[in-house]
């Protein structure tokens, strides 16, 4: 349903049959089945050149199911409610340090987040179909976070804690590691045909999505991608996580704000970003210092992460994506100096399609896609 | 065909016959054809408790194909013969830099020494099914050599080269990583479950062959594993790739040997190696600092990988796997230091158990796994 449906042309019911093989008679039923489930729309008829009556075109319906994104991070939460067309509807985000409260209060403030953004004027009318929650840790496969070592959480039942809050009762709910749903994010978003790219979320945390041949790497446990913790000098600055040296200490959110004289003023971090990006702009040499260090620090990792996994694409997120401008040039430089393709086969480093809104984006899209995927399941459901 | 005939217990025809479902008939007139074409053999009959005659059990054949193995290394050139059921024949290894010699030289030095094996009496016989070259560098699917940096070999097409010696004229040959093929060898020469691990291949160059599910994850163009050019230190001593502070510089073969005091003599790396070794296990202090410090940076780039790919095993082959018992603790060490999920999941640091033969014995066990894996292939061919 989704190659065709999704097609730049709105295919009318002959085009499907035509694609499919199917009769007409057994398409027209399955389309019918689709409308009433209000996973397909019909639109406008196309002006058509030959003989006989205008086709109907059929079109996701922008008024079926769609998706919650809800994102738990360091320094804020997110949700967001994406359609079946993918556009994202209405979007909230509650910039506040969660570290000092206790994972439950964190979840009951996500929860009433998830309620303004779900009982917003925008998103009326639409069903939803399941949450999707995006977490800078390690997640096991039934949704418990395992560790997130910048929030300090351990062992947190999430789905458990948010089905007995009521605005969530009931909502189907997966849970994953925030730079993952990011990059699956970036996989669909995008209308070029990458497949194998790198996703790095430059958070409090800095995490990676690893894509190949259009499928997310999750490792042997689901724990792959922790850039973080990848060292950029075995002897550098202490990191939360016990070692030294790791690259959040060198490009993490707090590493680069300190470096560019906006550590630890107390004020928002977003606020901080927003002006390290003006003085960036504006030309401010210490600025431009301190995200050619940060820059720096990523090529050297990233350029191991290339040596290993022989990806050619980097794609910079979360916090790095707007900052891209400047810290891609870096990034670039320690990749040619330190991949041994290089050479002959350069390494594209470029900004997130869905800029530091990705991981919630993301989230939201894999419960839209899920119905796209399986929409017997979604039929079947109501 | 394998499953049944690899198992412990010689099976009969009946039990092929009760394991797949297929009657006595087909399964016996199976089996003919395939002890025709030398890829079974029959076997004593089998002591039987119950009533009837005794059934004869059927291994597979160890005087049918073989496959030849060859290895082209830095500092030695290696072939070997593995027969049908794993077995190594025959190998011969010649040590000697092959640096200053032009690739043409070194690849009609190889055919040299895969005729010497071929021709042994450990291997009359023998059908040769195959050859599969084994290079320490980035191979093409085509088999040709795009780089290998310490060979400072470049674009060198090695079937085509070989194709036009006598010595080897005629067998279906392919190329691979050394790495790769030494992680498969190890893969399938274990006899315990282990399907997800990094193979570290020490050499002059230190190269890793990443297996995951039973798979060989070989990156978007086959170019994975480049383990020897991270970076342990951004600002270390210069690589004869161009790049700073590569963990060849800290732990590959001439490293290590120059910190052990035995770099640049002259004399044969392996003799090096052996003296110390040897010197490692009567405790020399100043031997026992050497592999530690390539024990630290071999662990701070491995515990990257983990944190990275989320492997559970790290296998140290080449000169890594004899001198393991000395490595394993510090690679260990650094992993457990560094590795996010290491204080709830432990990562095994265990020696190869092919040894420093492992590329060679697994470049000559894919030949024979490809004919066990596709009999019909092998049949049809002769």
């Amino acid at each position: 349903m989704r190659q065709v449906a999704a097609a730049h042309r709105p295919p009318s019911r002959a085009d499907v049959s035509a694609a499919t093989g199917l009769t007409r008679a057994t398409v027209s039923a399955l389309v019918d089945e689709l409308i009433v489930g209000r996973l397909l729309t019909e639109v406008d008829p196309l002006p058509r050149s030959g003989a006989g009556r205008p086709a109907t075109g059929l079109v996701l319906a922008d008024d079926g199911p769609a998706g919650l994104g809800l994102e738990i991070n360091v320094d804020y939460l997110a949700a967001c409610v994406v359609d079946l067309t993918g556009a994202v509807r209405h979007r909230a985000v509650l910039r506040a340090d969660q570290r000092p409260d206790a994972p439950e209060r964190v979840l009951a403030r996500l929860a009433r987040l998830a309620q303004t953004v779900t009982t917003a004027p925008e998103v009326a009318g639409l069903s939803l179909a399941g949450a999707a929650v995006a977490v800078p840790g390690l997640v096991t496969r039934a949704g418990t976070v395992r560790l997130a070592p910048n929030l300090g959480w351990q062992d947190i039942d999430i789905p458990t804690v948010l089905s007995t809050l009521p605005e969530l009762a009931g909502a189907p709910l997966t849970v994953d590691n925030e730079a993952n749903l990011a990059a699956l994010g970036e996989l669909h978003a995008r209308s070029d045909d990458l497949t194998d790219f790198v996703y790095v979320s430059g958070e409090i945390g800095v995490g990676a999505g690893i894509v190949i041949d259009g499928q997310l790497f999750r490792g042997a446990r689901g724990w792959s991608g922790e850039l973080g913790h990848m060292a950029v000098r075995p002897d550098g600055p202490a990191c939360r996580c016990g070692a030294q040296g790791c690259l959040e200490q060198y490009a993490g959110q707090e590493a680069l704000l300190r470096a560019a004289g906006r550590g630890g003023s107390g004020g928002s971090a977003a606020t901080a970003l927003r002006m390290v990006e003006g003085q960036a702009t504006a030309g401010d040499p210490a600025v431009h210092r301190a995200l050619a260090e940060a820059a720096t620090a990523l090529g050297v990792v990233l350029a191991g992460v290339v040596n290993l996994l022989d990806v050619q694409t980097v794609v910079l997120g979360g916090i790095y994506a707007p900052l891209a401008r400047w810290l891609a040039p870096g990034v670039s430089a320690e990749i040619s100096r330190r991949v041994l393709t290089a050479g002959w086969s350069p390494v594209t480093v470029r900004e997130s399609v869905l800029g530091a809104e990705a991981a919630v984006t993301g989230a939201a899209g894999s419960v839209v896609r899920a119905v796209r995927d399986h929409p017997a399941y979604w039929l079947g459901s109501r």
